[in-house]
């Protein structure tokens, strides 16, 4: 949750309400999830997740607040953020009690040039590569470990990782960003097996100039990118 | 959302913030949804979610809505209910904007005692069998729409179906739950290959005593029923 100084008289907030967002990146073989350092009380000098509470009459929504809030804190503009949970109880902020619908999206690190904006001091991806970052404002550290258990689970029946990776990429591209985000080694033929398997891949018919071996330059298939969600149709349907 | 009318001038309602509860069974033959008549406005004498406000100082969570109201409109008490979604706009409740955070759980029909509770003229299991009910309040049809592709969805990946049945149950009883909520039939070698090869279940050693062929009697291996979520591993890990 960011700055709730209020410089227009005439716009108010809804307090009970916020969004957070999780965004995620992988730069220099680390994976990341973008924070600011909170200007103002509560929680003044700690990393905290960029958020804020519904502007009453502006945001049309839920995710009117998450994009909003996280232009304004970061520059950062998703293209989809994905809800991940909704945190509601009398004591995760002093204030009061607050309702935190909070989101989550992948990003690609050269895609996001950042801005320390409204209410914040600085603004900075952090390692979770080995642990997620303590002493975050609120209970912000429990929503980035619920976004990253989603993430690990979501690479098993979707194209998530592709949101990190560029318009073509090799094969042990993405298993690099899958090792990362997984926190593991993976068999490199049993992934290449499960990946031909999920069949989201098209050959490009070009090579990477890259590396010692040259491998084969991949794309998404048209639509997949933006399809988050597809089960693996484990049933006959008739 | 139920009654919001306050009977006690000491007790104050969030009338912003509601809960709203997907509750399925199976019974004759049909997967079914529990609903409620609403016995004032806005949407009275339509079929709604349960559901309702939260009580100030007395919801000390999000989930306290969520099982308070549960059991005031309908006396089902749930053992675990599930965050679906969170919905949250300014047109979807003709009062203004009420954020509504949606649970939902399976029920045996058996375990339930409906009542026509707080705020509700009748309490009635409804099919979705064939089709959601339609002119339900609110965005209710919505909500139970993304409840249903929720547990169709899990049932891939989780022994969510075991919230169904008894404590011991044959394969084809199990093969018909996950027919009913999938809403198709199913091969039954290669039902019962994946059943097998995700390993929850023990032979009890019995036979039922229904139908022609006398078949094996299982149940759940322990914890299994706990966890709503395990991943199947798709991935080699060192």
């Amino acid at each position: 949750m960011g700055n709730n100084n209020i410089d227009d008289a005439a716009i108010k907030y809804d307090t009970s309400l916020s969004a957070d967002i999780v965004i995620f990146t992988v730069h220099e073989d680390e994976l990341k999830v973008l924070l600011v350092n909170r200007a103002h009380d509560p929680f003044k000098d700690h990393w905290a997740l960029p958020g804020g509470f519904r502007k009453i009459g502006i945001d049309k929504s839920l995710i009117d607040i998450a994009n909003r809030r996280l232009v304004e804190e970061t520059g950062a503009k998703a293209n989809y953020l994905e809800q991940l949970y909704t945190f509601g109880d009398e004591k995760r902020d002093p204030r009061g009690w607050v309702t935190s619908v909070a989101y989550f999206a992948l990003m690609p690190y050269d895609k996001v040039d950042l801005i320390a904006g409204d209410g914040v001091s600085e603004t900075k991806w952090k390692s979770v590569q080995n642990r997620v970052p303590r002493k975050l404002a609120f209970d912000h550290g429990d929503i980035i470990k619920m976004a990253l258990s989603r993430i690990q689970a979501k690479l098993e029946y979707s194209p998530i990782a592709a949101h990190l990776l560029g318009n073509e990429f090799t094969l042990p591209d993405m298993m690099a960003v899958y090792e990362l985000i997984m926190g593991c080694k993976l068999d490199k033929t049993f992934f290449r097996r499960s990946i031909k398997k999920a069949d989201f891949l098209i050959d490009t018919g070009k090579k990477s100039d890259k590396g010692f071996k040259k491998a084969v330059l991949y794309k998404m298939k048209k639509g997949v990118e933006k399809s988050l969600f597809f089960p693996r149709g484990l049933y006959a349907r008739n």
